[in-house]
């Protein structure tokens, strides 16, 4: 069978693009229509891609003076996106910092019931300022938040296990609804937490819904080569792609998995036209519409350096790149700024479109060359496609650039799953407490 | 206008009755089935009842063995369900004790936004050992789960307020997408939580999605005295509803309301058959279906005393009824033991019905003259409808006792509004940040 890519569309608010809700092709007023999103994730659909996913902050960050944002939170959309859908895969971003495993792992639980097998966790322990001073605490050290969150997966996973399989008998003439011996408490007894369980919500269809990641830290290349089952991550070039792939793939070994239990997705912002020119004066109408106070805010974000609107017109300041937390974030916009001798006003154009992913304007032949590139060049399993404007740029891509990658023979034309891990070709967990299958029995003796 | 019905549809699996998963009328295999639940709301919908509602608890208590638990977690099934309801509101139970305000606020904003304006919050502070096991802590005691409640409900609406309704001017001309002088970081610094804000969500349609409780113990009443709009409530007789209401309502003056802000709805699960002898024998056919173990068990919860299959057939035991938690509850139970000389066997069978919600089993007619009867009485402003099989329970209610409801002039034929709020007949909040009114001020003119 030949090696094909795998797609998400990362759907947020009415584009990627920061000037977006300025553009006249999107809708700013449907940031909290649930229609709009539904909408979305059904061009998805139609576009066979393999999942939609929702990042999530727990803060009002960013200029909300200047920018669309404050819209609906991710698993209640997504729930209400599954029953509008029958075959993309449902991934949202959950903290493991403010929040308890059992309640994460019941809602990602709820949602596989909910969606058939579809649910999908981005993992993020967040770095923010702003979102520890919504929970009363200051923001804990990078290291602390990444042991936090390594008990905490073990402690859900556990939850998700709790029930076996076939733990539900439904033997109604006897009146023996489950099978106990097969429903556990976890009786976790960590640094962290203390759980003891089960869970109040039986197996969820996919066994573990997909983990998903995205640190680039050292602390966050760990944690993805240990639980990540996807790895969405942001690359300028296919050389730092090629570098990222390789290094996250030999990771694995180490916790006893092959390279192909990790897909590897780098973002994209592809900014579509039928000919060059037309791509080209998209992208300029969009950099027309950024507001540089904004995008200066933006900045300060990434790199935590303040700037003023005095500063646009210079290089870079020099930015020290040692700082634990954003600290990957922050070394992309340095190389990309010292790479191309960008001011600080064009530093903040290019990362307008996608906050420090790649932005690709073209017809759809010169995106998908590049996808294929990337693809076939040990750079990427797939992408994670972040449209400038939405849904225009996502039906974009889903009509024209879809096709394309279907005719070179690197897409799929039609789902051959209805679960999120079986079009991500990846293999359902067994519980850890289930009794050895004969399967495996099998393979202990043949082996 | 005449004074009328509120009727909300309390959904719990296949059926409130302890034994309707051995129904021939229920399927129990699909307690994990959004489609299961998003039928009952339609069915509610029909009936144009004003609201559903989702019990929950974040452990898996009861006997699983002996009965259907263990479905889907109520956030996530209620936004599936907004999107195939046009109407009918969507009630929540969500704990104060183990969550943060931010992330309830937000989710329940986020369902607000989805249902366009027709989430409730049903606020409890978890009574149960096993639940707090759950969150690495020994159960608080009730006195300081209700603290905890009470500055909780402060901070969740001071983010409901954080956005006044105009905050949002999205204007694209120039840049303006909101005006940050009417987002306001709530500053929130309490005894349990420190809190930033401004919630990273628009102000919901409603303002504050309804507040619903069900706490029967003095801090409980209190409690929904000072912030409740709806409150279920269990009530056996006649006299015992009249006396909660007058007492409830009494108590809403300290707090600067009036009577008709808080609806009192006690529970009813009807048994409903054709003729008298048709509700008999669905009633008794429920009855034998009852697995004494299980019944045992939740005696026990109610009660806090274990009791073996050996007291079945004597009279219940004394059982002091002053403990705190459960206490309400527990005097419910001894007191219709007491009062109708039951011996345990027979309590358990009078309690599976609805777990010590009024058990009325009839014609629709005589369903309809007892809710008449409360209503008229001074014991309700409407009825928590706890069918004892689901989906059959709820259509034959629907069907049969809300048009004799209707003929009699005390039920709606048509909703009057899109909004929760709206349908119970409750006003809107306004932001407590936003700037007096000029009706306010002509109001306050005028006075």
């Amino acid at each position: 069978m030949t090696r094909k890519l795998h797609l998400n569309a990362f759907l947020m608010g009415v584009g990627h693009h920061e000037a977006a809700w300025r553009h006249p092709r999107t809708e700013p007023a449907r940031i909290a229509d649930v229609r709009h999103y539904q909408n979305l994730a059904q061009i998805a659909e139609r576009g066979k891609l393999d999942s939609v996913f929702l990042a999530d902050g727990v803060a009002l960050w960013g200029n909300v003076r200047h920018n669309a944002l404050g819209g609906l939170e991710p698993l209640t959309l997504l729930s209400a996106i599954a029953t509008v859908t029958d075959h993309i895969g449902l991934i949202a971003t959950v903290s493991t910092t403010y929040n308890e495993p059992y309640h994460v792992a019941r809602k990602f639980a709820s949602l596989d019931h909910i969606s058939g097998g579809r649910a999908g966790w981005n993992i993020v322990t967040s770095a923010s300022e702003a979102e520890a001073h919504n929970f009363g605490v200051e923001r804990p050290a990078h290291a602390d938040r990444y042991a936090r969150a390594t008990e905490f997966l073990d402690v859900v996973t556990k939850l998700w296990d709790s029930w076996e399989d076939d733990a539900i008998l439904g033997d109604r003439a006897h009146g023996l609804y489950a099978d106990t011996g097969k429903i556990h408490p976890i009786e976790h007894e960590g640094e962290h937490f203390r759980v003891r369980g089960p869970l109040n919500a039986s197996r969820p269809p996919q066994g573990h819904p997909l983990l998903v990641q995205a640190g680039s830290s050292e602390d966050g290349k760990e944690f993805a080569a240990r639980f990540a089952e996807a790895v969405f991550t942001a690359q300028q070039t296919l050389e730092e792609g090629q570098e990222f792939y390789a290094d996250l793939k030999s990771r694995l070994a180490a916790y006893g998995r092959r390279p192909d239990e990790l897909l590897v997705l780098p973002g994209i912002s592809p900014i579509i036209g039928s000919t060059d020119r037309e791509a080209r004066q998209l992208e300029q109408e969009l950099e027309e519409l950024i507001i540089p106070a904004y995008g200066l805010a933006q900045l300060s974000h990434m790199t935590g350096i303040e700037l003023g609107e005095d500063a646009l017109d210079r290089p870079l300041p020099d930015i020290p790149v040692e700082t634990e937390g954003a600290q990957s974030r922050r070394k992309l916009v340095v190389d990309l700024a010292r790479r191309d001798g960008l001011t600080v006003r064009q530093l903040i154009a290019r990362l307008a479109g996608g906050r420090g992913h790649r932005v690709v304007a073209g017809t759809p032949e010169r995106i998908a060359d590049e996808i294929q590139e990337w693809f076939e060049g040990g750079a990427a399993d797939g992408f994670n496609v972040m449209p400038p404007i939405l849904p225009g740029g996502l039906a974009d891509f889903v009509d024209h650039v879809v096709p394309e990658l279907q005719v070179r023979g690197l897409f799929r034309y039609e789902y051959e799953s209805r679960t999120l891990r079986g079009t991500y070709g990846l293999a359902r967990p067994r519980s850890r407490y289930a009794p050895q299958g004969e399967a495996e029995l099998e393979v202990a003796v043949a082996g």
